[in-house]
């Protein structure tokens, strides 16, 4: 019963395989091969575009890198106030962007308002050096919270974006789970929405370590091979990276795993909705259930061997937890197996 | 007949099934795991004292990670002009170093001259704000030309860190390489020298992303947890870094890939000692070989299917390349074969 | 009439005088001299301690250097919300902590609200890497929004301080007339209450370009010396600054002028309690009047030649100011004329 | 007897009486006033174009953010070996840079060898990731040894920046000097030779605190707004750095007193030349004298009241002092006495 996390299952067999396959030969290093290549290719008919692909060795280096990419002296980009950015990555992007800052945003349900962002953006006038400038705007796809941004919802904040001539980042650390829930195609769930950079997570999803920086319109990625290195995050034998997309993608296992996830998520959910013992803390759009427990019920589950982490509170939402109670966070992924779903579930009555 | 770099082979065949075999299963993320605490001990009994254990995912990382793990204000590094820090890693580590700088000292093959040493140190007396602070000295071994500091070189540069406060790190992207060409143990070619922090790079002798940083003294890396983090490299599925190095050590494995590629190294030396079409540049001692040829041999050996890079030339030994000549790179590695290596040999005759 | 900012204001002439006379002869530079000694002597004669001196050329240097000084890998300092430092240094405190973080905490008047300090500080537990760690509470005296910390708001601030081993910074830009408000000595109003770091700024209150740095507890700052020269903040013919700081400290003429000042804010905030045309935003406690005016009166202000800033609307009391309204900031100084005063006021009605 | 540095000096009365003159009255702060556009325009007449001009708080500051203009990710700028922004900023230029590097270039004289600076940017091939990239070319003028460029080398090193793409930079913290002693306009010394960026410095001159950053073609600031604020250099009350330069150029002020510090500084070379006690290092071109002297002479003119500092031996000049000698060197302003440089050179027999 571990919903630790998504990042404590392993490998799925087939990118195992894989990985095995290629493990022999020569193959020119940092990405400049011909192995990569290919791989790069298949994101652009993925993307439905020519899109740039820079592999990279975990999600907080793709999200760094992405505001580095569009940094400007005394920049500010706007996020959640609990976007996993701001809250779970020790000041990585302020570091790889030399001290931009991430401004919070507040917003219902871990997304940001639109209304909040215009808001405080408006405090940033052009050219007024004494505040700084506005550079970039990153969403978080799922959301730290396993909400989702609806296509619209994007939309509405790429428009905001675009009004203010900023970039618009997702953080697509949970990509996939969105994605076939949202029932949407890479090019729907980005750039047909606005979306210019995209850390398309994989290592969450049956992966080791294979994560993948995508700017939509290459150009705005000219520095990036740069700052990429400087950042150490080009990859020498960066053909196993490739080599774990290259079974990722192939007859859409990334999207199968995400289903499989997003199901197991579901099944947890309507457990939790029809337990005495749990409330839910709000609706599951992803493969991430917030659930609300007594103490005695969570000593009982941990001591029963179920594994989760407790959460903090959203700051707006403090009121939804009593005094006696917890908010936990139970998280599925490839690895997670529908009879321990169920005995779980069982310990909740 | 692959001489390009070492990093242009794969895993090597233990290494790779030893990934697959911990592929399934839950772990703890983070390098929290008891499968990485395990590895971590492993370290402990290589060095034979306590030593702190950070895995990352480059040796850029590792280098720039080192310092600035022992970073000072108008902090000043030294190391040899040219060396990997210096000259190959984008300025990495001033980058993480938040602009500490690399000073550059001269030395005869490849190592630091501890006469000029001193002589740049003293060039920063103590509390004169307007220099700056010696804050690390660093040595590549092997070095980049594939020289080796012996046992008392190491302890010359040592003595004089010491008498300066400083801590002295040792570059091992191709530690093992010197380990069995010196014949020395770990803590040999370490601490019991006055080495004080060690890239420990295993990538290019056999894995496929494995780099440990390691301290030889615990307390030294207090801030490191943070810094590692705050800089990306703090991998999540930590456990197939360890998993890795895991196959690496078992009965000697990475000795064993070392010596080989050393064999290699010395196979090529001498066919180039004895060739009509090429000189030996200085003495290999590690895995990487050094040669001038001039321009037509090196065109016959790219037109058979030799690859290797053309290498700059050391600032003190511009001399020993004629006009029409070339200073090329040769470097073997687990992969490199022998009947490769008599091939490329017989075209030099 | 002249309220835009106590920084339009030019030298106070007995500062200015003070610096002619010193203007000729040699004197060691870089603060090293006798002269400069001197002056740091009588900063430990009015704090009643022994404090480090660091003289600067800004506020902005100041603050961001208080910062510097006590910086942490992934640190995250807490501030109020519009705090100074946050909202008008284009991102300054970042640059020198590289990339440290502020943290906004909410809290009425301008101030740091004690129990949602606590709140904040709480999502960062000891040794949790992803957080990143605390490491300073900044808070502004008098705030950005004319009011002041009364004496045991300093103290409730300074305890949780000190529960978390954090230093507390006072930004004080306008340290005089907040003091002289509040009756208190400079030691009552710092250290004596909790407070470990002040930013002792002068430039407002009639000075052209002193602003000193001082750390209740030297040792705090023993890097800095190294940290300022780096950050082009070692001013060479520092006794200039020196001698301002002379000048103003003398005869308590820096009290005088930061009385005279809020007398002239007391004056205004009167005018505007009874003026027919302009409503009181909230009470004016140092050199800051806020008030509310409907546009047409803001024009026949402007027009009659009075000149002053519109300001951001605090984000806690958004409904103050109608649709046709604007919040104004008036600030007077050395400078402030009492005739211009009711000249002004005058108009009001 | 005071030859310590030309920041020994107080202010020339003229530019005192001026800052008085301008001290009461309001003005618009941070440079956007009359006045400081006033004092902009005179750079227009002075460099013969539009330039764009940024005041700053020191020599450091200034070159500091000369490059953190053009910087870029991977940054290099070559500069002479022992140049100020080298050797005596304690890295402010890779702070401000966030850690671009500055690389080394020997050369004879205290200046950039052409060949060298050829040879040091042939290491970095375009688009190398490995290396880093090339910014930007430094000169000193006068340098830190005292010597000049002329025209042609100037020009000379103008072509190979031109060739590469690179903007040049030239560090004047003794320009005037320097122009003086050349016989040559701003604009002779400056763009028509090809230099874009110049730290315009007068603080060394006869001023307490006016440094000038210009460049020659506006657009290449245009990021410097942000990057000077939030570099914590822009000054409130700006007015009063452009009152120094008002007074410093008005009558070719700032010409006459480094006419008076270059003779002063002749006046001793001569002296020396002819000294039985006193050797000269190399010949002064400006306002700085090297000399050699031993021991027992040092001893006895610091006796005598003299002031001076020791100074380094540039590296590639090692042989030309003995054991029992020092290198000294002997800076003029325009606050040396003849009589003391006479006196002065009495006892140098």
């Amino acid at each position: 019963m571990n919903f630790a996390s998504d990042n404590w299952a392993g490998v799925h067999p087939a990118i195992s395989k894989r990985l095995q396959e290629i493990s022999s030969g020569f193959s020119t290093p940092y990405g400049a091969g011909d192995f990569d290549k290919n791989i790069e290719q298949r994101f652009n008919e993925l993307f439905e575009r020519e899109v740039a692909v820079y592999f990279v060795s975990t999600g907080t280096a793709a999200n760094s890198l992405a505001l580095a990419a569009v940094n400007r002296p005394g920049g500010v980009s706007f996020c959640h106030r609990e976007a996993h950015i701001l809250e779970d990555e020790c000041g990585a992007p302020e570091f790889f962007t030399h001290g931009a800052r991430l401004a919070p945003v507040d917003g219902d349900n871990g997304k940001i308002d639109p209304h909040h962002l215009k808001a405080e953006i408006a405090r940033f006038p052009p050219n007024f050096i004494h505040a700084g400038q506005p550079m970039a705007i990153s969403i978080t796809q799922a959301t730290e919270i396993g909400t989702l941004y609806k296509s619209d919802e994007i939309e509405e904040i790429a428009t905001i974006a675009k009004n203010h001539g900023l970039p618009l980042h997702m953080d697509g650390a949970r990509f996939a789970n969105a994605l076939v829930s949202l029932n949407l195609t890479p090019a729907e769930m980005t750039w047909k929405r606005g979306v210019d950079i995209v850390s398309f997570g994989a290592t969450k999803n049956g992966c080791w370590c294979a994560e993948a920086l995508l700017f939509m319109n290459p150009e705005m990625s000219k520095d990036l091979p740069f700052i990429r290195k400087r950042a150490a995050q080009l990859l020498s034998k960066s053909r196993f990276v490739a080599a774990q997309f290259d079974a990722y993608f192939k007859d859409d296992l990334w999207l199968q795993i995400a289903r499989h996830a997003n199901a197991m998520a579901q099944h947890l959910q309507i457990g939790i909705l029809n337990a005495k013992n749990a409330r839910l803390a709000w609706k599951a759009e992803a493969n991430e259930v917030f659930a609300i427990l007594d103490k005695p019920n969570i000593d009982k589950l941990q001591k029963q061997g179920a594994i989760f982490y407790p959460w903090n509170i959203p700051r707006n939402t403090v009121g939804i937890v009593n005094e006696n109670e917890m908010l936990i966070r139970l998280v599925t992924s490839f690895a997670t197996n529908k009879a321990e779903v169920e005995r779980f579930i069982a310990l909740l009555d």
